[in-house]
């Protein structure tokens, strides 16, 4: 399997206060996986608006992935939610875990506004929703690290033969136990779910 | 096993367009199982004004269980919702499997206007959290089947030894599917919880 | 004016960190109007468990009214919510203003568990809604002091001439500012509201 | 007035089956307003992909105005929303008025793929919020065609000395009497916000 090409699959630290963050537990669940011909490595990122996009641009360096998919946590939401927008654009609500809150500034001066995800995104969230999996179509990744991480991630992209795309992810159940009212999927929902997506992105 | 005391458990078939019903799926779950030292026995309801409390009263008759948890969908919610009160009071706004619609009626003339419930709720709530299962307490069951079927469980047992409760259910994923922006739970996680909150419910 | 049937209509105070209470603001809208051949008479009751039951049976006996109104907050809701059920039952979340916070208790020990409201409400909400009025009727009214004083209410005209309601009413446009994705409702249209909701309620 | 610098306000007519659009009943209020020594030229603009650009296009021409605002309904907003980020995008889920449906395609191919607003909106939303008017900032105005009429205008305005901005706007009562639990805002809250909001973007 070492021959295999790769996916990159990069999920996040927990953060704001959480025990847990989905886009970390995802990764064990699906580190050195093959799918479609592919063997998933993972990387976990910390939520840092400077060193979680070294990180990454950094591993798709080491790895020569044919495809990249970042994941993050999206409180509220109820199903897998894929981002077709990365926007040059911060606005933090909250620090960082380095303690920066930048509000109202580019991710990279003099790059585009924003890019468009190339990824097949209204087939992947059919074949989710064909396989009882919860998913929607986004336009905006929000304008913290998840979105800056997204936007450095198709910017270094942007020209190569390589594709990336980013899916926030919902509470994990016992995370919404401390939030009421909140809605979850439970963590193999959530894994199958990535499974299929990442299975449609390669060439199902 | 045959000697053990029961619990009665009920759901309900799918309505409403619905292929699935969550209250339906858990008893084949949770069918059999010993819980507390109890043996459950499941019950499967129509959506019937009717028929349902009907076959409900006469199961009881037939098993004379210890403890009547009855379950429902509740499309939309997010946890395991325990009802706290049954109304008598029905105000149906689509029409049930045999095509009453009854609108501001009572549930049974002559009877009390409510009947609280006697389980520990909030123990059972706080419990099912603590087990990473999300939960709340409500105080309203609705005017439809399920909360008429409610009623004539909380009066047929008021005074008699056995005690009874309800628990709504949310979508499982595989409807949310079709329910743009609703939550869902697993059946796996929804079936565990309601083993959990039996457990507290006859631990006491 | 002085000879004409009176309405009692009640609010509350702000409570809950809150700098006013649309219950409030509507008493001055609406004082003293004449709706439907009666004369509205105002009341302002302290968000106390204590206090506010009361003072609204005092003032009952003092006006001697055909109709009692009562109003209250309910923050979150779009429109004004028509309860139909006075529960038997307190738990508390937050302290009153008196700082107590009483779960899991009756309101009256040997009451009836709930009384139902006898006003027309699904014509109320019809009318409402037929002059541009966002209305919805509701199955609970809480577990705090509004339906505290709702049960205290239904329970003290229960076999009297009188009859009573409780409308929960939105958040004031000026509140939802301090509530992220709050809906709310202006005062013009909340007032409007309750005069044609009276209007109904006088009319049978 | 007549030699008043301008402001071109548009509108948008109903459309999915409303009878009012608020977008359009906010032109009627503030058509020919002074605001900050500017007065207000309303344009009132078919929801259809083609026809709507080009109408705002050829009234740019027409008043060469200082700033363009565009308004739109948002059914289910909260406050007014006002839009960061115009997006060079169309995914249609219902028809707009000439019965196109586009599905991910470009609003103006080899166009950037998005522009960012240079209005300050952060303090826009600050003063709605300061004189009672719910607002929140948005990452994202849609797919369909107020956000293409959105990206139409920021891309006729580059480069050029002309500002402009889009503002989504909730349901009128009226509207969400037909949409149960869907949030609102009264004409006189929703007019009231945009004099602010214009007045702080002209006041810079």
């Amino acid at each position: 399997m070492a021959g295999l090409p790769k996916v990159l699959l990069s999920g996040f630290e927990p953060f704001n206060g959480e025990l847990l963050n989905p886009s970390q537990e995802v990764l064990a669940e699906l580190s050195g996986e093959r799918i479609a011909g592919h063997r998933v490595e993972p990387l976990l990122l910390p939520v840092d608006f400077e060193a979680a996009p070294a990180a990454l641009l950094a591993a798709i360096e080491r790895h020569r992935p044919e495809l990249v998919l970042c994941t993050g946590e999206a409180g509220g939401c109820t199903g897998l939610r894929l981002e077709r927008v990365a926007l040059n654009f911060i606005d933090a609500r909250i620090a960082d875990g380095a303690g920066r809150q930048p509000r109202e500034i580019d991710v990279l001066a003099g790059a585009p506004a924003a890019y468009l995800c190339r990824l097949p995104l209204a087939e992947m969230a059919e074949a989710l929703r064909d396989h009882g999996v919860p998913a929607e179509l986004s336009l905006t990744a929000g304008s913290y690290v998840c979105n800056a991480v997204y936007f450095r991630l198709l910017h270094a992209l942007a020209g190569t033969g390589t594709r990336g795309g980013f899916i926030h992810l919902p509470y994990l159940p016992e995370q919404a136990c401390r939030h009421p009212g909140a809605a979850s999927l439970s963590l193999a929902t959530q894994a199958k779910g990535l499974g299929i997506a990442l299975g449609v992105a390669l060439g199902q």
